[in-house]
């Protein structure tokens, strides 16, 4: 190929940095999650615990959710056979969106293939039918917010993280253009929370429109899981929600959730929304199941807090460099992309645990991380298993320790293992 | 909502111009296809005939398809868990690339969550990595094809659809800078087929890299399935090939195929790969599924061939204008938004016939019409139904008929019906 050079030199040049990633080849199963097989390129098979899926409620694993999907297949088949125009509106997705659009106390809700894809299709086209809008961008927001940001012709400008003095300074200097606020209510890499009330009550002072992105967030924090939103009692007040399908609800697909006229405007003019293929139905379907069990079910997502809780506390007990946040996400930092590499295949090759590293750009450089998610199926033994073998990568690796909180009070015992609140694992 | 206004506008401008979409709600039955089950807002439900759907071959409905999803399902559950990096990448979706990458001949397939995001982070990732390259892309492209060459840094420029002394100047204006020319080898509104061959020759002639968009052939054309290309005799000399899951292999997803490090330059550098949730495993099983069994099952391509050549023909027959192509999509021209939304309309309400109209901006003002695609599944009785129930619209809408070709010989009966060849139907 004329261009071989090319593309040989791009993949160099991340092999040189240490950031080029190879995919870990897993088969999970029902009956044993978090546990999943890994496939090894030379053909063996092993068994190793998952500790970092976005599937965070092993919602993806519940009996319920599968049963929808295997009931739906079986019924109406594998595909949608088209667009949401061209025959691929079916019951399944209508059902659906009526249940995310009463998850959120809203009009209407609008799925999508994926959640990259909500905030392409929704950021840009809200954008793009406000006439001379500017947008207000958090720094941190996720990739495909920013390819949203990036997709309009709108002005963008880019506010300080979380910062609200910095919002307020570009919401007063844009004056009475139509404003529009785009961030997230949970940033997935720091696990750190917005003040999404101050956030929305900013933008409601200035007249701004309000977009916040709840992916991280929807199935496990409020009530019923509507998200952040919905535990800090301003759900109504923002005006358009984006979610997942593919972590708290286990599934896959994208959506947002928002006032009928705003969610129809951009269903009829987002280019990545009309000419696409709609979820398979069993897939909405099995959604569907995952948003209808969660929102009866504050239990799980007391078990997903505690499990997250106690894993934090453990890790940072035995010294290592846990990030404090307010959410079930622990991002253990190596701040070192090549060590970061090299303790992910150490956990996976001498302990048979499967955490991939995060390297640049999905984190800035110099901020590597092991991006530690507990799920309510990781157990007490899980947890001490996984503490004993980040301190023995650690220690291997030379990765520096750092001094354990004072206020932790985790009991070691005379076999100097230490002993962990146990974890009560809630019946599903 | 205090910009409600301007989405208000914005909805209403599309109903003025009559092209405010409004979708079917289908469900479809596994027994029955191409009959579905249309729910009326009323809550009533009537059984209709499907005649528009892309799921072509009916691979949507088919025992295999259906079995390699339920089983992957009850096995390994009903999502991913995460990024391909972050735990999603599942046995399941690597059997299913190596599946793809035989088909097409290729070293390598990567798979993406659609098709339209396949062509937006293929072709702007291969342009963003050769320097000072220029794309150069048909007219007539695809949507996601043209979001795609827009988001590439790259200078684009655009040849005439299908016109090769055009392109051949555009390869020669662009001299010896790396050139990636995009193309489809089926395009979907129109039916017509590209020259395949003279653009690859043209290209290499030219020393440019080619990327071809098969969605509407693979599964359908070539001795396994592997589409325009292959049936051409050019698969091992087109770049990269793009291709749909959702269509003729009756699921979900998109891929494309090429020498292996092109793949993995793709895979490593597009956002739009990198940073959204991997297929479930159950969605690429049934793929895989599809793949597998359309590799050898030439019968079926034939079923549908011959399907749809004799609706062609009963059609034209009737006088009802078809659009002349060489494919198995069935284009019957309606020249106007408003009658084809009638047409569409009375054919649900006093047919029980889904066929959805195709207006700007599927199609350019002045060229909208039915599109019509019939499947291996439907029988000799649906195509006489079709013919009847299109000849009493355009007689009640006043839609002009066009003088039948001479060439056509359906034998009428005494009591005024047509009768058509007989079409076997393929054993699935």
């Amino acid at each position: 190929m004329v261009y071989r050079r090319y593309f040989e030199a791009a993949v160099s040049r991340l092999k040189d940095e240490r950031r080029y990633r190879v995919f870990a080849r897993l088969e999970r199963d029902v009956e044993a999650f978090p546990l999943a097989n890994w496939h090894r390129d030379d053909g063996s098979v092993e068994p190793v615990t998952i500790w970092c899926s976005n599937d965070y409620l092993g919602m993806g694993q519940h009996p319920d959710v599968i049963a929808a999907m295997v009931d739906t297949a079986g019924r109406v088949g594998a595909g949608s056979g088209g667009t949401r125009n061209i025959s691929g509106t079916s019951h399944a997705i209508v059902e659906l969106e009526r249940e995310l659009a009463d998850l959120h106390g809203k009009e209407a809700a609008l799925v999508f293939t994926s959640g990259w894809i909500s905030n392409l299709a929704a950021i840009s086209t809200i954008a793009d039918l406000l006439p001379n809008c500017v947008i207000l961008s958090d720094a941190s927001n996720h990739n495909s917010m920013i390819e949203g940001v990036k997709r309009s012709r709108a002005e963008k400008k880019i506010f300080r993280h979380n910062d609200l003095a910095h919002l307020e300074e570009l919401l007063i200097e844009a004056g009475d253009r139509p404003k529009l606020v785009v961030f997230e209510s949970l940033y997935s890499m720091n696990g750190n929370i917005a003040p999404v009330a101050d956030i929305v009550a900013l933008a409601e002072r200035y007249g701004a429109m309000t977009y916040v992105d709840e992916v991280h967030a929807v199935g496990m924090y409020g009530a019923r899981g509507g998200g952040v939103c919905e535990r800090e009692g301003v759900m109504a007040r923002v005006h358009v929600i984006e979610g997942t399908l593919a972590k708290g609800f286990g599934t896959m697909g994208g959506y947002i959730a928002g006032d009928a006229v705003i969610i129809d405007a951009i269903r009829s003019y987002a280019a990545s929304f009309i000419f696409t293929t709609a979820l398979p139905p069993a897939v909405a379907a099995a959604a569907c199941a995952a948003v209808r069990l969660l929102k009866r079910r504050p239990d799980l997502r007391a078990a997903h807090q505690r499990a997250s809780h106690i894993t934090k506390h453990a890790l940072a007990a035995a010294g290592l460099p846990v990030l404090e946040n307010g959410s079930h996400i622990v991002p253990v930092m190596v701040r070192d992309a090549e060590l970061c590499k090299a303790a992910s295949d150490m956990l996976l090759d001498r302990h048979s645990i499967y955490i991939q590293p995060i390297n640049y750009p999905t984190v800035a450089k110099g901020s590597e991380r092991l991006r530690v998610t507990p799920t309510p199926c990781h157990t007490q033994a899980h947890i001490a298993n996984l503490v004993e073998s980040l301190v023995d990568v650690w220690h291997t690796l030379g990765i520096p320790f750092v001094a354990p909180p004072s206020h932790l009070h985790i009991e070691e015992k005379s076999d100097g293992k230490c002993s962990y609140p146990e974890i009560k694992l809630a019946a599903q």
